[in-house]
């Protein structure tokens, strides 16, 4: 059997382009994406995360409006994507969430587009995923990147995804993709 | 040598939820994303196509405030992935551009999310590329999918990516990230 993996995108605590701390707003577009991206790859649920209730609130609503209103029958193909969001508070309410689902405790999965030390490449994850027997979280940092230190907590850091030139800056949206076709996809 | 890859967003001939031919509207965040991924996998230019003069108006108008506007000074990294948009009528035009970019005449390769006959694997495209001295071009439809007849007349069909699932509706930015990291990401 292989590792579930679930999907965290963390507004908090990530990087400003100043390099500032912040909790950045929630971006509906980032909601559909990594939700359809989820749907395709089997992916059991995917988290927004957010320490700001307000945003929190918000994301609920425009959820409501694809799974039980109006969208719902609009496009029930974006309903089968977007029923799969759960919106928290922090990674901590993520793993204690998917502990309770799987009755395992989840390994952490950094990202980030800065080279460092002591990353895993998506081959050895890969192998790591399809030998573990447990859930396992991507997380992801919008803004500029996660935290330092935070990122350092957790369990594993994947490299970061390096194209043909220096240019490293995806969407987290376009990151995501690579990240889970790389992780989850056909071999 | 091998081929370089230019990318190609369609808003026409394309089809509607309902199977109707339309010219979709251009997407903000579609002109952002492919910038970037095309400025992190060397894609030359990516080209925004749409028979719409009203939608190209506008799409010059975004992009100038990113290359010349405040954007350019407030965010150089984006003003990189956007000055190599292109924005044009057809995708006649789009090959009449990159075979005065290049001398020579490029190849076409369709794209869908739909199963079909005579479709070429990623492995198959990228090893194609490889030995291919002339450019290509990724040609993406938006809404529901490039028109079959359209896409049938191109030199090349990509074949879909499947996940893990039977849930095929990715967003068209997911699925550029996806095809272009698997045709020019690293082995």
């Amino acid at each position: 059997m292989s590792a579930a993996l679930y999907v965290a995108l963390l507004h908090y605590p990530v990087y400003d382009k100043n390099h500032k701390l912040v909790a950045t707003a929630v971006t509906n577009v980032d909601v559909h994406d990594i939700g359809r991206l989820s749907a395709t790859y089997g992916v059991p649920k995917y988290f927004l995360v957010t320490p700001v209730e307000q945003q929190r609130a918000l994301v609920r609503e425009m959820l409501s409006h694809w799974l039980t209103g109006h969208g719902a029958t609009y496009n029930p193909r974006r309903k089968q994507a977007l029923e799969l969001a759960v919106v928290v508070p922090s990674l901590a309410d993520v793993v204690a969430h998917v502990q309770q689902e799987t009755g395992k405790r989840p390994v952490t999965i950094g990202t980030g587009a800065a080279q460092r030390d002591g990353t895993v490449s998506y081959q050895q994850m890969r192998k790591l995923l399809a030998a573990w027997d447990g859930p396992a979280i991507l997380v992801l940092g919008t803004g500029w990147g996660l935290e330092r230190k935070f990122q350092e907590s957790l369990d594993y850091n994947l490299a970061p995804i390096v194209g043909r030139t220096g240019y490293n800056h995806l969407s987290v949206r376009s990151a995501a993709a690579i990240m889970v076709d790389r992780l989850l996809g056909a071999d």
